[in-house]
């Protein structure tokens, strides 16, 4: 409940693997997404009320570096006239706890999309609840669940969140 | 006025708090928050209007953990059908200065309501006005007081900020 | 792409450098804001449309701290009936590289305006291209380039972002 230091490397190592993450997807650099993973790797987006009824499902499920590499290049497909940009402010992470090689940490996060004629709105709030692994110096998501506050999950699949 | 390397690990530990903190909030976790403070305490909630007047009585105060523990007691007892979700992006945290085992600090927030349907809105902006302790090797808060910016603060009576 | 450790005290800094910018300008302190920057000096703010042409006039142009302090005295000379406040929510900052005594960092933000009638909506949003320089022992800006999502720039002349 209260705050124990938490490893200093490891909080900064979190954050600049957050700021990176968002940095990728905001920049349009897709393609550049899948290397912030494990080859071991989950990523799914689910909404609170799947997550708290257990379901786990979701609206995209990825459990390989190859699915998350299909996802990109659909995205590319499909998406051919985006015309609107996103901005990710992703909030300050929790260290939940570390054993084994392993991190355990939750990051809230609010995504603002701009359209092209400048409105803004908000598109999606939520939190990250990730497992991290460091790999040849590296933090990388082992897992990352993104959980959805609103329920109208339907509009998100333009980008990874 | 310029930002002199403040110390890492109190950062740290000030950017686990927050976040924590903002965690037991949204994850309606309410009965955990006052764990947050210390044993003696200050917590009010203000407009910055009545902060710039001097005014800090504010629409929320509590100054022992009972009252902290009585005001979440209440919560529970009126919002029996809390429909809206909430969300808070806590930002950088500025280390204000530290001194005899206490430390201050200043941290701005903005809280997204999420209604049931998946509406989004701004519910508040503002920033936290902390004063610190570390007990047992946990920081916690003696002070916090929310400043909220807008004047519309009565609305804001359903959760902790 | 994958996120090196890095340096844990200069990430600090640099958070804590953000704050205490972000403070500055909310807090309605516009004297303070050109002591972020050092002697040497370029502030701009632009569009991500310009940016991307490789257009770096933009709005607002200061390549000295003598513009930066010219700016401040015209805001306060226009703005006398100034009746919104504004927050910054800035992101975690993510470390380009360092060398040389040189870091580059990019941070993204937030700014929500808050009416005198209470009303919030979101002024903009976008990211800070930073070069950082540390002289007597403070991080500061050699260069900050604002570069906003939206192109309806025009309006964001009333405060520095």
């Amino acid at each position: 409940m209260s705050a124990v230091r938490p490893d200093a490397a490891l909080l900064g190592a979190l954050s600049q693997l957050n700021a990176e993450y968002a940095r990728a997807i905001d920049d349009d650099r897709l393609e550049d997404w899948p290397a912030f993973f494990d080859d071991e790797c989950l990523y799914t987006i689910t909404s609170a009320d799947n997550q708290r009824r257990g379901q786990r499902v979701g609206l995209v499920y990825a459990d390989s570096k190859g699915m998350l590499h299909d996802r990109v290049a659909a995205l590319r497909e499909a998406n051919i006239y985006e015309r609107q940009t996103y901005r990710h402010i992703v909030g300050l992470p929790a260290v939940l706890g570390s054993a084994g090689g392993l991190a355990r940490s939750e990051t809230p996060f609010l995504v603002v999309r701009i359209m092209r004629d400048g409105r803004m709105d908000l598109f999606a709030t939520g939190r990250y609840l990730d497992c991290l692994v460091e790999t040849a110096g590296a933090l990388r998501f082992r897992e990352r669940v993104v959980v959805c506050d609103g329920s109208r999950v339907d509009t998100l699949l333009a980008i990874p969140l």
